[in-house]
């Protein structure tokens, strides 16, 4: 191979050149609930006060905090009640001195009460309340505009929007908002020998599991991915679907036909639509990758064939540059130190990617083993990795022991 | 408040009962896109291996490796190149001693050879290749089943499906499972100070923002919400509602209506329907809880009106009872500890939920502050707060720079 790597593209320098031509997604408005887990693109002002009036924070007697001011044990003070104001209420309600209102929580404060005293620091009386201890003013009240006054900022554009952000949102009235939305991917398998998931396989043929694997790692991303399945291995037909298929596509991904082999009908596709390059990157798997712009620049990327260089590919290049669209300010996955608990060999110049599976230790520490070695091929072994080992192009060798750096592959939680 | 602390039921204590009476949901077949996120409920066993047959692992020439034998870039070695194999090819092709046929990444090894020599180490000829080195038998081959076995366990009941298992599912060609679906959570809201989110709220008039940030909750933590919104104030109507609902609801959750007052019109009709418990809990917000099972069983949450004790109640005892229903072994959310920048107070007695922001340090070590004071209606201060801080029951003042227990609310990544 020794050839070819003076021609390689390194990792990073490919991730670069992917990113550079990605932007993020317009805003759209979009109903509220809908917004959840996308990024605010507009700064939001509240015009009304959160919240909206004086409320009781308790189940109580609205008082005049004066009146109750003699009140003691020994000698309690007792006040008429003259109505009751619940939540609800839809017009202020007044009180003279001298005089206390029973107040359901949420409930407006009566025009001349300055304090509420709790129900469980009272006789619960109903024509009159006895009250054994003086109430502070303001006390039990909950002040207009004391969580957001009128006219402040709610959230500014970029926020992260979850359950608590959309009932802010909500709060101040806002039942759309303005996002930016999730891209649309669409995902596409070529290969000859590639059937429908459910088909009995005859000899040479492969179910398509890089179509829904692909979508469901799209998903993962935060995209609304759709599985287009496989495209016909038949030039003009493909050209058709891509050009159709570019009309609603914010992403284009196809899997397979990047290898060196002669029979790329993709490639030919490609070439007519936009330009597309096909480059081999120090990585392994995945080294040969495509990405380019097809029609109105639309971002396209050829993934290798196999699942587990399609996986790695998708997460190393194709993820960050969905949650550029989305607006995402941390585009890589996070990762973590991990002591490993096995040797392995990597070839120097090549940024390996191995699955492993990463525990946590006892003391908060994390040790890696590796699963399913260097085969791309190998897909039942990539289910039971929860994480990809970096290897870095510098390193032959890993010893047990030392200390690698893990991509943990969390699941979304939904 | 001391007067009612003997009636007060301890947090776990009421988890407890929660949990008890939660089983998980039926398991359902589902194409197998939307199993994601969601736990297998069948053992899956491959029928095919995997891989389905001998392929090659390059683009090269499929050998005899005894051929090979005597290479050496001073003696190389001219084999007649007979053919090409490309993937999809969908018979076994052969091919005599002596000879070599070029091949593709994927395609099926020809009978009679037992090696793949990649492109790379050739010269890459058409009618002939030179080849000067060894190859080895086996080398550059995918064994049929060196994967999975035929017949061999693929992933077990409980597995959780990500992109991986999805691939693999499809691999062993099943494009429906058999999994635990997500439960259907109905939200309602109650309370005649209401107004649907968007209208200009007149005095004493409130917009209902706890049935978004419910629902948006019971998303983040799997189910599948649906918002049903305010729900009318009028005994009979609600009881129609409650009834029409229960036909598709796996839970029930309402906002509001459980306060000590008198006017809880939700409660009445609850009883017709069911048995709810109304009962105090020991922490803060979130004393007031209702829990119970309408008709056919089917679990009810009447949650506090305050949008940070509907929150709060809805992550410690609804969050766990969603996860178990998804058939969800890790129910709670994940904790860490972190050091306090602040001093707070806290009732002995009562378990207090502050909100507060996380932050890691540079050495890797969390660090929070509180936001919002201990007031459940601070909906502003809650959408700022990434956190839960826990102040357990023994506690009556956190000092700046102690340890305490902190409840990430991280997002669900989608």
């Amino acid at each position: 191979m020794a050839e070819d790597d003076g021609r390689l593209r390194s990792v990073d320098e490919h991730l670069a050149s992917v990113l550079a031509g990605i932007g993020s997604m317009s805003p759209i408005e979009m109903a509220l609930l809908d917004s959840q887990g996308l990024l605010l693109a507009e700064n939001v002002v509240t015009e009304v006060p959160l919240p909206g009036f004086d409320n009781s924070a308790m189940d109580g007697y609205a008082v005049r905090a004066v009146d109750t001011r003699a009140a003691s044990p020994d000698n309690p003070v007792q006040l008429p009640v003259t109505g009751d104001v619940v939540a609800g209420t839809k017009s202020r309600s007044g009180m003279g001195p001298g005089l206390s209102v029973r107040i359901m929580t949420g409930a407006p404060i009566p025009a001349g009460a300055d304090a509420v005293i709790p129900l469980e620091r009272t006789d619960r009386g109903v024509a009159k309340v006895t009250i054994s201890e003086p109430v502070l003013s303001g006390e039990c009240i909950r002040r207009a505009g004391e969580d957001l006054a009128a006219g402040a900022p709610a959230l500014s554009a970029g926020a992260a929007i979850g359950p608590q952000q959309i009932a802010l949102l909500a709060a101040v009235g806002r039942d759309r908002v303005l996002v930016r939305p999730r891209p649309r991917v669409i995902v596409l398998s070529t290969g000859s020998e590639l059937i429908e998931v459910g088909q009995q396989p005859g000899f040479g043929e492969v179910p398509d599991a890089n179509s829904y694997l692909i979508a469901a790692a799209a998903r993962d991303a935060g995209a609304d991915a759709y599985r287009l399945g496989i495209v016909p291995d038949d030039h003009s037909k493909l050209l058709d679907v891509l050009e159709s298929q570019l009309l609603r596509a914010d992403v284009l991904i196809t899997t397979g036909g990047v290898s060196m082999g002669a029979f790329d009908v993709v490639k030919q596709a490609l070439t007519e639509l936009g330009t597309v390059d096909f480059v081999r990157v120090a990585m392994q798997p995945g080294r040969p990758q495509g990405f380019g712009f097809l029609g109105d620049h639309v971002p396209i990327f050829c993934l290798p064939g196999n699942p587990v260089s399609a996986l790695v590919s998708f997460e190393i290049f194709a993820r960050p540059a969905i949650r550029k669209l989305l607006g995402k300010r941390q585009l890589q996955r996070a990762t973590v130190q991990a002591m490993a608990i096995e040797r392995v060999e990597s070839p120097v110049g090549i940024r390996q990617y191995r699955r492993g599976v990463l525990h946590r230790e006892a003391n908060g520490a994390y040790s890696v083993s590796f699963v399913g070695g260097p085969g791309s091929h190998l897909i039942a072994s990539m289910a039971s990795a929860n994480c990809l080992v970096v290897i870095d192009e510098d390193v032959s060798e890993v010893v047990a022991g030392s200390r690698v750096t893990v991509i943990p592959l969390l699941l979304s939680q939904r």
